[in-house]
């Protein structure tokens, strides 16, 4: 079915129904509706590419990522894709994992018009942002969200990284630990940076002296990020409370926590930011600082919609800041006299056969 | 920059530059080489929707899943990325959310060559795949990967569903359990069946007694499942053994079990199918049928590329099933004393202060 065929179905001009599919206000609204109609009921689709062409219109956004393995950015496209659908658009995703050039590949295939508008989450290697810079030059919306750019003037969905991470090391304080170590995972973003700078602040507030041999800079490669952990875990002044700036760090660390024998939260205590679903069923359960991570992406949408929707914005007047949630559980609290005590019922259980 | 401003920074015709950058066999090589060195140092990108109508190219593939919050879907997508990058495609990640009705929706937005062939696993709840077919119809080279079509002929790349519920249901056989429950998912979908047809046939190879109150048909409203699971695990003859069809399932199950006290393995064992990262720390470790997640989705884009190549090949001959792993942890045997024993350490620690 073409244009063609349906133009001699209906007995009228090509241009006509071209124009009533896409709503001209040339045509009445009872000729539209007759076409779109007969349209819909023969099954015609305009050819997409021909038709952007002409209405420079692809009803798509684009949200990049790092990595969709990951329960912050799996929730986040969540919340972007139930605002996305509510204005019957699509939703692409890209993952850049981690890599500095696959964004730039992605950048550049969304360059000349594919989405309408694009939110993205930098990759940990981003430093320099030339590549978003020239995807706002040439006039397509933009939304930072979670990992954002600094330096280019478009808006920021962000939470409170600094304040969080600043609760977090005093609850590891309050409950004893006195030296604490933090990895961290990049040092070019943002978020990462203020991250270590709320660590920093809250160990100088409780009077704990800052060790360079306790901030450890891991980053996406597992094996060696395991190592680095084990090294500091097994050294000779091993701390005894760890803060963890991204999940799978805190995965990485009960792994060698398992393998050399080091008890959470009895010899090392951990906080991490984190939105595993499975936090409070690990062994024992993890403390996290948990982002509203539906909500960020959300949000951003809402606000990219609003930058589709009316160019003249101030994209700087859309800036929002979520707060996170500390959810305190057992891998940071010497409460484990009730699971003991339940394990004793097993005991028992086990004895009495 | 356009076409016109490279033509004439190059003294060359539209029509050369043009046919020199889609690569025709018409320009010499000389030519070819220094339109496109040209191109790249002005950072000329052609119009994707123009010359996507002239050579009616996308250089990108859809993936369809249900969703990616999953670490079965989220590997098959990086496994399907790694081959794509390699062709130089780019990669479009749709999600359904399990509903039919977006599954019909994305089609119909991927029907006019936005893209050059789909990788589709469907939603749980699609026994209606005419919108599929519609797509096939339509030349787009369509291949299915883990929940796929039977009656649509494509090429499916699934697992050995069939053998690997009959091996862990046998699993928990062997270790003692007597009433097993099997948590369904899905009564549409062909792996949902083959799964509930090997745990049948292990219970009838070994004697025990089909049970209907032990087979629970589930759906993905995680309250309306917990209610199920609760009631199951609560009854007067409740099972001491249970196989979840999706990790989702084995979660909850987790959390009821906390919820009303009972004890996983001793008064239930639990294995489940899962790609979960952190099933080997959860309290206790679960015991799992693990699919080659990462390979299924690079082999289904293996086959996808073959199909977008050359588009004689004959579907069927294509279909390729490859092999899960069972891995045996602490969720289904009894073997809890080393735990109790290391628990008893901490217990005395505790107690000496």
């Amino acid at each position: 079915m073409n244009l063609k065929q349906l133009s001699k179905e209906l007995n009228l001009s090509i241009s006509t129904i071209s124009k009533a599919l896409r709503d001209s206000a040339e045509i009445s609204i009872a000729t539209k509706k007759k076409v779109q109609e007969k349209a819909k009921e023969l099954n015609y689709h305009a050819n997409p590419f021909a038709s952007n062409l002409r209405n420079q219109k692809s009803n798509t956004i684009a949200v990049i990522i790092p990595a969709i393995a990951n329960n912050f950015f799996s929730s986040a496209i969540n919340g972007a894709e139930s605002f996305a659908q509510e204005k019957d658009y699509h939703v692409l995703i890209y993952q850049t994992h981690e890599a500095l050039e696959k964004e730039i590949s992605v950048s550049k295939h969304l360059q000349n018009g594919r989405v309408d508008g694009i939110m993205i989450s930098l990759s940990s290697e981003t430093s320099d942002t030339s590549h978003l810079a020239a995807l706002k030059d040439k006039g397509i919306p933009l939304v930072f969200f979670d990992r954002v750019a600094e330096n280019i003037d478009a808006p920021k969905i962000t939470v409170d990284d600094y304040e969080s991470s600043y609760i977090g090391t005093e609850h590891l304080i309050k409950n004893g630990c006195t030296k604490i170590a933090f990895l961290s995972i990049s040092n070019v973003l943002s978020i990462s940076n203020n991250r270590k700078r709320g660590y920093l602040d809250a160990l100088k507030a409780h009077n704990l002296i800052e060790d360079e041999r306790y901030i450890v800079d891991c980053n996406y490669d597992e094996t060696a990020n395991k190592l680095k952990i084990k090294n500091l875990l097994t050294s000779a002044n091993k701390p005894n409370g760890l803060f963890a700036s991204v999940e799978e760090l805190a995965i990485s660390t009960y792994e060698i926590c398992n393998e050399i024998n080091l008890n959470i939260p009895l010899d090392l205590k951990i906080v991490s930011f984190s939105n595993l679903q499975t936090a409070s069923l690990l062994n024992p359960s993890l403390t996290t600082i948990t982002q509203p991570a539906y909500e960020i992406g959300r949000e951003a949408a809402s606000v990219l919609f609003k930058l589709i929707e009316n160019k003249e914005i101030d994209p700087t007047s859309q800036n929002i800041e979520l707060k996170s949630k500390l959810i305190i559980r057992d891998s940071s609290t010497a409460k484990t006299v009730n699971n003991i005590a339940s394990t004793k019922k097993d005991l028992a259980q086990i004895l009495l056969g």
